[in-house]
């Protein structure tokens, strides 16, 4: 049957009718099948996602289940509580003024003249940004807008107490991190013996994206007895058994501070890991996203400083050390996901390498140019005796205080809970307490998981989402000691009232699990 | 030597000293090199990618050289005309009234309650979407927004006339077609023995995906002869002559219009393509992002409506058909490239196939919400009777009849130049003439083109951008019959003066390579 219609045009241009449809197709064929799971890359099958993987997905299918029963949807909870991902802004916290009111103008530039009020340092900083790159809807330079780049140099170089001086050739604006790692590892990534260091427990986006690559991970345990600090001595040694086996290692990646563990590097620490990469030739990839989240007591030093001060101090040592250093306006104080900013920068990288990876970023054209503006407002943000200062410092203590307590608060929170140990948080958004759920004492559960597939901290989480609404990420999709495990949660909803009802559903958990003492 | 420094926060945390680095550094090792070409991945090496290649980079260089020295650069011209590339915003074109409207007040919503006066439906447009999505900073789900799939998937079904009703489940969000373009080929890539039809001329997004991905570009010759007509006879042949060679047939790739050819398709041609595609399991990636670029005589159909109409008739025959269809913002009359907004319509997949490609979008997160906001704009824009609709209509009139007339005026100057042949254009932003230098006549030029690594075409660009400073792109980075040479350039430049300086240099370009009918 052959239905005759009328084209809606889409655009401005004039209705038009097209012919009714008669096929004079004579066509026989045997229809071929569908493509199947078999048929496309196994990569792409194997790869895993925790992040927004089956547990989220659950949480997503019940959500709507809610929404669309609003009065009867048979569940103990009316809302989700998405602590699986670090989205401030999907929670209660609110966009930065200054961010905000910078971008509106960069959209729509007559606002510049316009009634609206704009602070003049807002105005001031939306007219350089335009003169400088002209249109946000322009694509700009694959590696992002020379002005830009430039402007985040000279953060780095102030950050880093001027110890080197970056190059804004060496400056790549991404789509939030995300990107940077896609090209590092896919650049890195020469074939199946390839290997990459990475943290365990680690962000799954890099065991994702190696899998993608049909590359090696090598996991290196963070020791969880020790704040989950790294072991550069673990990672000497897997360095080592790893090239007998014939794996040719690429890179070291360390996030710090951690995710999902919270910790941040000593400096001590982070020494020994350049000279590994030194003495080795491994490229070290620093995933440094959460340097403004950085609690009291503990403070952020970026591995270009350390390598900047080896290499003042010894650069016949360290001249070959290659670095690429990530940061992202989705987390610190900006909480800016949606907006898919972020760089890398580059150091020590050879320009026939650079070259490859231009050409990576050529073939995406360039990263959203609304987000390189993101950037720019993150790392150059207004300063004292700017009309937005006073505003946007009160906006971004509170946001950062207001963080600090949540963690501290879930903390306290964790370390009340039976059969639970957990680590103060250093930084980042997330703790990553542990289950301490042992095979003589839970009898009930380990069985349940020997008789599923789903792991001790699998049925945890799920049993937390169906009874309190709370979404949470089980350990195994961070990677985890086996015997061990762990759920990762942020600590961004608002509220203590979530808390209370998982703690409540944590003593309930127990009595339901573990064996009762009468039996022993 | 060690250097005392004290940090600088980039945040509002309080400033700290950081101790003077003393390296405890006993460190002593042979340094490895550094990585080098051998080193990486083969595919990102080999992979290429021309219209940001060697000449626009030669083109970058000139830029900065004149901007460096505006007085005294010692080129015979004074700004580079970029024509390399489709990026109207770069060149003249203005952002729609209606669409930066909108994104200034999603950016900075309190623009709703201040002085300046938006029409009512800017405002209402905003305010529903803000509704649905909360902010632009928060992550949306990993498809895009449930609000927006659900509106683009209105969009479509009332595109192709209510053949079939599309499915908000089956619509991923993209940052522009170029991740959609990534994500299709990375999950077909099953192996080296994978094999992707693309058309010849190509974009080439498609050839450099497919060596990155490892798997076969398997190309058919557009027909110069007959407009760049697609021969599917051809496809066919290739089909059948691959197979026979052990090559697993993933997808054939159709850009509708076409780039760089501006070929609009005929109806009878779309439907033998999806028969191809139907009887041998082929999937459909129609790239469909110039769809409103489209001149008078000619019309734009979509391979959605084609397959439905197909489905409806013949449904046992097209059911396992598989198409992924796509578009963009940054081509059309928006041109908004750098806001990186577009989207992909999957048709027939499998649950499990469609699952993996979600997994690949979760991976990355989402694609930037402001730019999933400028699709909605595009897609569902100010209607009769709305207080925008006015303005919108005078100026997406005036940017289309600007577009066709410039097109027509660059068409009308290549048919004038000696020895250059050119298609009228039918639709989207380029056109691809030919050089008709035969070596019998253009002695010279095949002899410098012989003892160098350039090709004809090589040349041309080259010496056109030395004279005049107009950046194209040679037809060897599309790919062209052997013994052909073209030139892609768009006609999105404003003004005459560029067609003529060019028409100047064609005439001088000519006269140094042609050999002199005296001698002949």
């Amino acid at each position: 049957m052959s239905v005759a219609t009328t084209t809606v045009n889409n655009t401005h241009t004039h209705h038009s009718t097209i012919t009714p449809f008669r096929s004079n197709s004579t066509a026989s064929f045997e229809p071929a099948p569908k493509i199947g799971i078999h048929d496309i890359s196994p990569q792409a099958v194997e790869a895993k996602y925790a992040v927004r993987g089956k547990i989220p997905i659950i949480a997503d299918g019940l959500s709507e289940l809610i929404k669309k029963n609003p009065e009867d949807h048979g569940l103990p909870f009316n809302k989700i509580v998405n602590a699986n991902i670090g989205n401030p802004q999907q929670l209660d916290q609110k966009p930065l003024t200054w961010y905000r009111q910078v971008m509106s103008i960069l959209q729509y530039p007559p606002l510049l003249d316009s009634a609206v009020e704009f602070p003049q340092d807002v105005k001031d900083r939306a007219r350089l940004i335009l003169e400088h790159i002209g249109s946000l809807g322009a694509y700009s330079h694959s590696q992002g807008a020379p002005f830009f780049r430039q402007s985040i140099a000279n953060f780095i170089t102030q950050r880093d107490g001027g110890i080197r001086a970056a190059n804004a050739n060496n400056i790549f604006l991404t789509s939030g991190a995300s990107t940077a790692v896609s090209y590092l590892l896919q650049l890195l990534s020469k074939d199946e013996h390839s290997g990459f260091l990475i943290p365990i427990p680690q962000y799954p986006l890099y065991t994702a994206t190696i899998a993608l690559n049909d590359a090696k991970p090598i996991g290196y345990y963070l020791d969880e007895s020790q704040h989950w600090a790294t072991n550069p001595q673990e990672i000497r040694h897997l360095i080592k058994e790893n090239k007998e086996k014939g794996v040719s290692i690429k890179a070291l990646v360390v996030i710090n501070p951690g995710n999902p563990t919270g910790a941040v590097l000593s400096r001590d620490d982070m020494v020994k890991l350049v000279d590994i990469c030194a003495e080795y030739g491994v490229v070290l990839i620093a995933d440094e996203v959460y340097q403004e989240n950085v609690f009291d007591g503990k403070e952020f030093i970026s591995f270009k400083r350390i390598l900047g001060e080896l290499l003042n101090e010894k650069p016949e040592l360290y001249k070959n050390v290659q670095l690429a250093s990530l940061h992202s306006t989705s987390k610190g104080i900006s909480g800016e996901c949606g907006q898919r900013g972020g760089y890398m920068e580059l150091v020590g990288f050879s320009d026939a390498v650079k070259d490859t990876i231009f050409k990576l970023a050529s073939i995406n054209l360039c990263s959203v140019v609304s987000g390189q503006a993101m950037v720019e407002l993150m790392i150059n943000p207004p300063k004292e005796g700017d009309e937005s200062y006073k505003l946007y410092k009160e906006e971004t203590t509170a946001i950062f205080d207001d963080l600090k307590s949540r963690a501290e608060y879930l903390y306290q929170a964790f370390q009340e809970m039976e059969d639970i140990s957990v680590d103060k948080p250093q930084g980042a958004m997330y703790l990553f307490p542990r289950l301490n759920f042992e095979p003589a004492s839970y009898h009930k559960l380990f069985s349940r998981a020997k008789n599923s597939d789903l792991l001790i901290d699998d049925i945890y989480c799920i049993e937390l989402l169906e009874y309190t609404g709370i979404c949470c990420v089980p350990g195994n999709g961070f990677g985890q000691k086996p015997g061990t495990f762990h759920l990762r949660t942020t600590f961004l909803p608002p509220g203590k009232e979530w808390i209370e009802r998982w703690t409540q559903f944590h003593e309930k958990f127990v009595t339901k699990y573990k064996d009762s003492t009468l039996f022993i």
